[in-house]
């Protein structure tokens, strides 16, 4: 196994699921783990401590005049359950089939350390980088980011830059040089309907007061019209509409509809007149992600519930307030609710969507180090349809643009049993990083 | 302590719970009880085997020329989960405020027990009894009266009636007599709204195909038009329109609203036109007893679910076939089922209406008894909204009409813990039956 390799390895052994407080020290270690490799080997690293797990800071030797490239990626990692369902143990990585096995492969282990070992790389062949660069490698992303934003504003000094590379996001295909462009945002809330005062006789009471369960899902079917578009008044207000240069990028990707069929399991479908790319990442949401009321077991209970429960999320794209989203979609709710019955929303969290223009002079030298790394190969530009709140963070208190250079591929597992990483991915990662700090050199 | 309310205290000290294993043996000694009381004080009385519990029948002396009354009641009784909640033991029975605290009290062997204590004392008082009369006591009512209708085939001719009386329904308010002329039947059905082959993100897939607990909530919400009339079409066809003589007699109720307010504990609502004693006994209904998918934890995972589920029981009037309902509801949920996902339709069980005329020869009979147990007081002529599925297949088997003479009241808690029955109730059960005998001998 080469040395490259084999340090990404040790990186997998460390259990750091940063949910689980069984696994805070293993996590602490993991992170500890990382500013030491740093350290080692040509950077300035420490740990910042949070109320959480520490932040792994690390910076290379200063390069006068040149821009400074921070790099943001996370060393903790999603639980592992069901256990029963892993081919090999998630945190003894495997090689088989020319693909990593283990927690935390692709996501984000493996696309952090190909950004840590390249810059290594680069500054032992040729004793200085081509840029300043820093390191902000948090271990609390899989939590959401809870402390970050926080330190981001406390370390604005130390953390200052001219653009950010993240490499957490999707390639849509093997060898695919893939510029992520733009991330939906969140809105989540909660809402129960509540009627009689306990669980009624369906028969001796049925027909006599409204049925919480029925209410609920009325309000949800109010969610969409006919058209599979949102019908929230206001929802759309603002919504950027995508722009010729992108349906052409779009028409350049693999066809969405079989993409789904083949990932989803699922035939393709949605808001009308909009091509599955588009529905997936320029066009905003409202899902249903629970949904709850009565008896669930086997055979029937006749009961009328007395209550009813909902998790909806919106995800958003650029020209929605997460806020505005979430008053305009109670309104709404409150405005479709029977008088007879009580409507309670609790509003969840939220996160703003990112874009950022692959033409800007940052974008630019985003693209010339992918078409370097992947030589004669199309650039897929994308449009991410998850939402990474800490990105439109970064962007609002560094005040510098995020290129999203994803390496993950569709079928890697990401926070599912048997989570992946091509090697192919891994090394790819290594030499882009390389590339990446000679482009934005050269920028 | 009286001899019938000892006799009583006796009857409900078994835990004749039929559901439970645990207490078959139990549920079986409870009718074994019966059938003595029975033989010993001048009834011919027997235990006909079933593959469940035995089912109690008894016959009076025979009274050459006069007509046959068969009176049904159960000796099995509900669960009594959960059990902290009673403020005595559910199989202790305690007196207290005028009432009978315990488990089957009212659900039925308090009333059941009372047309038995009746039969004895006339017969007792005059040595003979004015109507040829049958006892049919079952032990599985609360499961469902598995065995009961093969039973009735096989037996029809030692069931031989004129008419039946049935004392397991509501009474509207204390000492107000009340004449049960129909309950509504039940057709329920389970349905499962198919996606993707798992839950997917989100965000990653969330607007590239439809959500299964979307399409659940919008199949939902298309049982019903916007004036909660039931939306499936054909749903209404043949159904029994109701009478003027029966607006009367709702007009007569107490304030349906107000009984809405105080024992639901729900503002009234439902079908747009119709009072609600009509919605609650006349009008059919469709409704959601239980519905899920997705996440239900503590706070939010942004699943797309692979699937929902609804678990629907519609509830019927005259005119309705309980198997044409299954079909009409199966055919309307296909049709507004979107094409991108599946559905799996489940039917559960069924039952069908029963209706009777208060103002047949053997309903003036009825209420003729009524009027001379509670004299002076105007009868409350209702529709029950629960279903009593073995009213109609006796009806249908024996060919003799059904008179429902509830003594339950609204707040009997039955099925429910601390279950109660006034001793008043009790008594005047008692006396019914008298009346019973001697009206329908007379008819």
């Amino acid at each position: 196994m080469d040395a490259p390799l084999a340090t990404l390895f040790d990186f997998l052994r460390f259990p750091s699921i940063s949910t689980s407080s069984r696994h805070a020290a293993d996590t602490r270690a993991c992170g500890g783990w990382l500013a030491r490799l740093l350290g080692d080997n040509g950077f300035q690293a420490e740990l910042w401590e949070t109320p959480g797990q520490p932040v792994v800071f690390a910076q290379g030797p200063q390069v006068e005049g040149a821009p400074t490239l921070l790099v943001y990626g996370h060393y903790d990692v999603q639980p592992v359950d069901p256990l029963a369902l892993w081919e090999t143990q998630p945190f003894e990585p495997a090689l088989r089939d020319g693909k990593i096995w283990a927690r935390g492969a692709t996501d984000n282990k493996g696309q952090i350390l190909a950004h840590v070992l390249g810059a290594i790389q680069v500054l032992r062949e040729r004793g200085e980088l081509p840029v300043n660069l820093k390191f902000l490698v948090e271990g609390e992303e899989e939590i959401g980011s809870v402390n970050l934003p926080a330190l981001l504003r406390e370390k604005r000094a130390e953390l200052a830059c001219d653009v950010i590379a993240v490499s957490d996001t999707g390639m849509v295909a093997p060898d695919t040089p893939t510029f992520g462009y733009g991330l939906r945002g969140i809105a989540c809330l909660e809402f129960t309907v509540r009627g009689p005062k306990g669980d009624l006789h369906s028969g001796v009471y049925g027909g006599g007061v409204l049925n919480p369960a029925t209410v609920a899902a009325r309000l949800i079917a109010s969610l969409h019209d006919d058209n599979w578009r949102v019908a929230i008044p206001g929802f759309y207000d603002g919504v950027r509409e995508v722009q010729p240069w992108e349906h052409e990028a779009f028409a350049r990707l693999a066809d969405g509809d079989a993409e789904m069929r083949r990932h989803a399991g699922a035939a393709p479908a949605g808001e009308a007149g909009r091509s599955t790319w588009e529905r997936l990442g320029a066009r905003p949401t409202a899902e249903v992600n629970g949904l709850w009321g009565g008896y669930q077991g086997e055979g029937s209970k006749t009961v009328l519930p007395a209550e009813a429960h909902a998790k909806l999320s919106f995800r958003l794209v650029p020209g929605q307030d997460p806020q505005r989203i979430l008053e305009l979609a109670a309104a709404h709710l409150r405005e479709h609710c029977p008088a007879e019955v009580t409507l309670e929303i609790h509003p969840g969290h939220t996160g703003p969507s990112y874009f950022t223009d692959p033409h800007s002079r940052w974008g630019k030298a985003a693209q010339q180090a992918l078409r370097a790394t992947f030589p004669g190969k199309d650039i897929a530009f994308v449009l991410e349809g998850g939402s990474i709140p800490i990105v439109a963070t970064m962007k609002e208190v560094l005040g510098a643009e995020v290129l999203l250079l994803g390496l993950a591929l569709p079928d890697a597992q990401i926070h599912a049993p048997n989570e992946n990483f091509p090697v192919g991915n891994f090394e790819a990662g290594i030499r882009l990083h390389g590339e990446l700090l000679r482009a934005v050199g050269e920028a």
